[in-house]
């Protein structure tokens, strides 16, 4: 999360509209590929440059235009300019800190969205922005590293799979974005798993450690949350009708995907009550632990300061001392002895401290 | 809670509309039980197979079709088909990790909620997931098992009590999630058992157990308030008149549904409550016991050391120690001990802590 | 709170619309009385059967029918009959758990709300409901037992005082709501006291007991916020003149109710933090008290366990121990454990322990 | 807050309208001033009885009656019925318990609003009702106790400062509510001033007795919230025009006090968020102190009792012990015991207890 | 924050319009900056008086007046008397404790936002108070100290980068706010590095002072969201068109820094969230250090008790002891002694405490 903000700071003080690249350069080469297919045909190629692949043929096919790979400014420049962009949607597409939203500019839709994967090993969340630019007959995707969540979807379309081959753009664009979101159960199962897994450990043996695992896991949710929670109101104004370009036959499945992202967000919160309870079962591990002590310490002690005491006593030096001149002193005091731990064990019996 | 994120995870990279039954499979074989019913007659059957069962009779009567059991997908299919239900209805209904939720498509509505039961020995709170489509003749109710809530409302249709006999399918739809919100009160009066026997385990006996038990019925309430809070929305939707297949004289009813899922709602916040408080009452009580410990360990531990101090006095061997030569030196010592340990005692019990 | 589960759990599987008693049955014998009165005349009467009462007479008064005690299930049936309630309506009336809430039926308004007592004794709050049927010329009201809080509205009636006797039957309806909101003050002022008594016994002696009182106040509190929260919204709905029974004079003075309800709720919520914050300073209070029996425990042994090993050195029987044989060697070893005494005093005393 | 209950709790039972002063008497003899100004000239009277100073001068000057103290029933019902006011104005009045509110009525506009101060010395705030009554030429102001926070106001209108005496009445009652606001500020001086000293004691020496003042703080800010929340939507409504009697120029004074107000809840919230986390500094510096002193007694006996033990093996009496023997063994013993609490010291520095 | 508090106090009483500085004098001399320009020409000038400067050229460029030092009233009083600002405006601009708020005056826009920096050293936000007037053709800006983060704007002005020099003033006034916030994410970065920093120390070495610290961090997150919340709004409603003065294709860009402050919420959450955090893991580490103590005590203490007690009954003095006569008996007793060592040893081992 801090990463987060020195990113954002860097760009501080440049015009708006200026393209640079912020954010990690996480790919060795910049990789596009085009798909572009109606009922009849589809036609998957791959590009080195941008300009080999445009301009778009003009027919009445989908062109899906995906970029893998974003710290060549140029490319989402000459990109920009050919799809006639505006220079701040090519400024977030660089700025790879966007929250995910969505902007109506009439002739194209432009969508931001966060891809999702969640490290096991290190319990950490790990982030890609998508960048989405919905037009009249294509949809460019730009993304920051090569390997996505969208394989389902394009054996969908090399397949015919399905309604998808059949509709219009705003399909696709709905299509990738469920895939998203349905990524987003994968990632939650993970950390469902690492929850479960924790919860087993608290409970039989809780360190220090295990506290630092919560509240980092409590940090990963939140930050989970906040790339959801902006997709919510995104696919809900879509779905609302909000962009032209949507038609209303693909809204019914916006709704869907729309159910979907309410249920992850159920889900988060579950998660977070879920990791904000074993706080508090940690604590309270804590306490119990430090009522064990206590209670060995004091049966230990309250058995025999007053035996000791009893030892104490027939240990003086008094000239005049007539027990110790008794036969049966010794034993007797053993007796005493004795009388006084059978008590005190007891006590702690009726007070079910053993 | 955990499950239900895995069984969504299952489904990621299928087309939209692909249907799979995605949940547990609880019941050995699919049961289809119809019901025909006007003002003068019923006509009750049971199927084993959808074909047999359709097409409906084209009568002014109800329809109300039940099937327990959804792994069969083709079930749903031809039902769907020849209802003709759009393919993501039947997704959702194969899906039975839905919210509740209402969806209008004009010639029917969907919706969806979830039929719950508790189980008192394990704490479990058992979600069964019911879809119900309403059409302008007929309701289609679809169950995970066989074994519902709604043998009132069949013995109800069966003697023609009350209104029912002579009602429009949307009253039947009615019938049906009021039952499904009447046996939220058996779920809670159950709960709301359990945590008063756990209020009373609190008090005299508390164990670390008692704590996992709290956060576990924290948990369950967590997810019955997720699943009525949607219901909530969905039926005030309903009872506003939203859908065009819901006459007005049903909404009065409605309302009063509504009236009962608030207040299921308001008894959960307040189960939330009390099981909130019970964890503040636990971590006292462990305070408490700590403070108890800690007095006796006190108490003894201060009562015997100075005592023992004394004792240890004249246990020392100098050669010139006059009290050791005093006939009356022992009996001396023992008031002296016997003084500090009233003394002591005094001091405690004006502290209280005796 | 349980037991109101339990009984809505009773009704569980009726058709709607059934009219059973759902409740205790706080009375023995049903009690009818009739006020009719206009700005001339008033007229009382007691009557013990419904036929006897009804029909109103046609003139241009107000009526006022109250009827204590609901377990004869055909009082209410006769009444809704005559007046031409709805089946639901009647239900409400005799299922005594209802949310207070305000329903409009064009020629009559049904209205619920809470009558509340506290017990001073027990801490506990109880609930009575009133349900009000506000027609064009009658008010209606059902209470579950005898003595109610309308005697001042009974007073004002007879006595012609205020401006009731002129005023159409709506003026009359928010009589008795005034009435009955006038009286959650005198419960407010009594659970004040309870808190305050019950802070004062939190600063001079703290015990289990006090906790248990604090949350079982906590929960009467919760359960007293229910009752008035709904009743705010349902002035609020009349006083914006949603109903159309409810003349324009007498919103201003609804709005005047609708004030002490704020007032009411304003109450509850302080009353809620001075008791959240008692749970607090008993915590606190548990943890200083600890400390006192650390410290307690600290000096005594810090102060005699040196002293003790001093004590202890001279006991062993070394041959060759020197100092045994000196003659001053007892007294000075009085002076050193004296002196150790004294600068451990003095360490407690820097750091103000004593 | 009790007082407030109880107050409130007396008037049960009274019709509405009723013209009861309830409060405290908090001035000996009412005294009624009035201002009487326009651009030109200003003219300042005392009256003593409220007969003398009705009725007003038709003239097109705005007029200002300030009467303080409010036990005489009859004055407040003189002026009531003079400028024409609902009896429940008269009533609101009277009753010094209100919410800060504005009612619209037409030829006139009602608002009540709180003036308090702090004192200091018992950490208290204190409350004074201020109800105002603006008419179309008139301002009459109602306070319990003579001494206001008007006297800026005044003296601006006294000596002709700033735009005062050319503007119509509602600027003068804009400028009474902003005089009301200014003063906020003063006492949230003083309580941020207490706030600070607190925040100083609980590092330097926290007692029980400072938990009380925090509590007490705690309790004194959530009724100054409650008496400023309201004036925000109060001066909010006024602002936007929805009182016709308010001018156009003055809706953006007003929109300058609505500002304050803000600033004043913002204020106050801080300073919420101050007193709640000097709980938690509380809280963790009792758990602090409990630990230093149970290092303390940690630190003492394990280093003396493993040396009373090696002095304890010594003074045992066993025939057979060849140490007791050896020339050298007394200075021996001495440096095992010394040893053993070198190295108890060593681990200590090494844990970082010393 | 109490400062703040102050220094509206001290405004109390006045005429609302009165010119007072109210604010820290942060600068010795006012020094005025002027930035004339169009597309084709830009004209910098810096002046000592204000009435230099004025009147504006009325050529159709911008002009960009900046006025660096708030102390000098008349400074303040003749710009807006030669704009024609409203007195309240011109009280705005020199009251330095602001809300950020926007107000439309048609002719022109008054807009209050806040510079924030952090002194790392201090961990202290320190704020600053921008007061932005937007005309047809002029900006005016007024700030309380010389320098400030428009540096890269004027920048861009002079070097006419990107389309500021040829855009009307209000995309000038969008480009000062611009750079507020993304001067904001420099400020969050460092206190992202406080954070960091801070949570480190925290699992090595936490101390009182780190609570303090961690305490003192929270209030100036709390300051920084009174900062840039209202921000978030105002920059809203210049995005919704609400001000005429404010094209059309500005609107873009504000939906640029609208996106950028909802960023910089979000990360203050976060902020928020850990700082919270911070204490849990302070207070569950204190509890853990306890632990510690406490399990040194009890081994120590229970070791070495039992062990004591076995010396103390051979210290004693009985003639009849048959032990102390055995040749073995001083040897068997070290062995039962070492036993009971070995026997407590393996228990603690067996519990993990060592």
């Amino acid at each position: 999360m801090l990463k987060f903000i020195k990113r954002s700071a860097k760009k501080t003080g440049l015009a708006p509209g200026t393209l640079v690249h912020v954010g990690e350069r996480k790919v060795e080469k910049i990789r596009i590929r085009t798909i572009e297919f109606d009922e009849q045909a589809i036609n998957e190629r791959e590009f080195e440059t941008i300009d080999e692949c445009l301009p778009l043929q003009e027919k009445h096919t989908v062109n899906w235009i995906n970029i893998d790979g974003l710290h060549d400014v140029s490319v989402v420049e000459e990109i920009g300019n050919r799809f006639g962009l505006h220079s701040l949607v090519m400024e977030d597409i660089l700025h790879t800190d966007q929250r995910p939203k969505m902007e109506d500019f009439e002739d194209y839709i432009f969508i931001v969205a966060k891809m999702l994967s969640f490290d096991q090993e290190r319990n950490e969340l790990k982030a890609e922005q998508l960048s989405l630019v919905l037009g009249r007959n294509y949809v460019v995707t730009f993304q920051e590293r090569a390997g996505d969540v969208f394989e389902p979807v394009r054996e969908r379309l090399r397949k015919g799979k399905g309604r998808i081959r059949g509709m219009p753009p705003d399909y696709l664009a709905y299509a990738l974005i469920d895939a998203v979101v349905d990524h987003y159960f994968i990632v939650l199962e993970k950390i469902g798993e690492t929850v479960e897994s924790l919860e087993e450990e608290l409970v039989t043996n809780p360190t220090p450690e295990t506290l630092q695992i919560i509240h980092h896991l409590k940090r990963e949710l939140i930050f989970l949350r906040k790339s959801v929670w902006p997709l919510r109101e995104l696919i809900s104004r879509l779905e609302r009708g909000e962009a032209s370009l949507v038609q209303e036959k693909t809204t019914v499945f916006l709704r869907d995907v729309y159910d979907h992202t309410i249920q992850v967000i159920d889900t988060v919160e579950s998660l977070r009550d879920m990791v904000s309870g074993m706080l508090d079962v940690y604590l309270s591990s804590l306490s119990n632990r430090m009522n064990e002590v206590m209670k060995v310490l004091t049966i230990i002690a309250t058995i025999f300061i007053p035996m000791t005491f009893i030892a104490g006593i027939y240990g003086m030096n008094f000239e005049v001392m007539p027990e110790l001149k008794w036969p049966w002193g010794y034993p007797l005091v053993w007796c005493v002895i004795l009388a006084i731990g059978m008590v005190m064990l007891g006590y702690f019996k009726k007070k079910k401290w053993l």
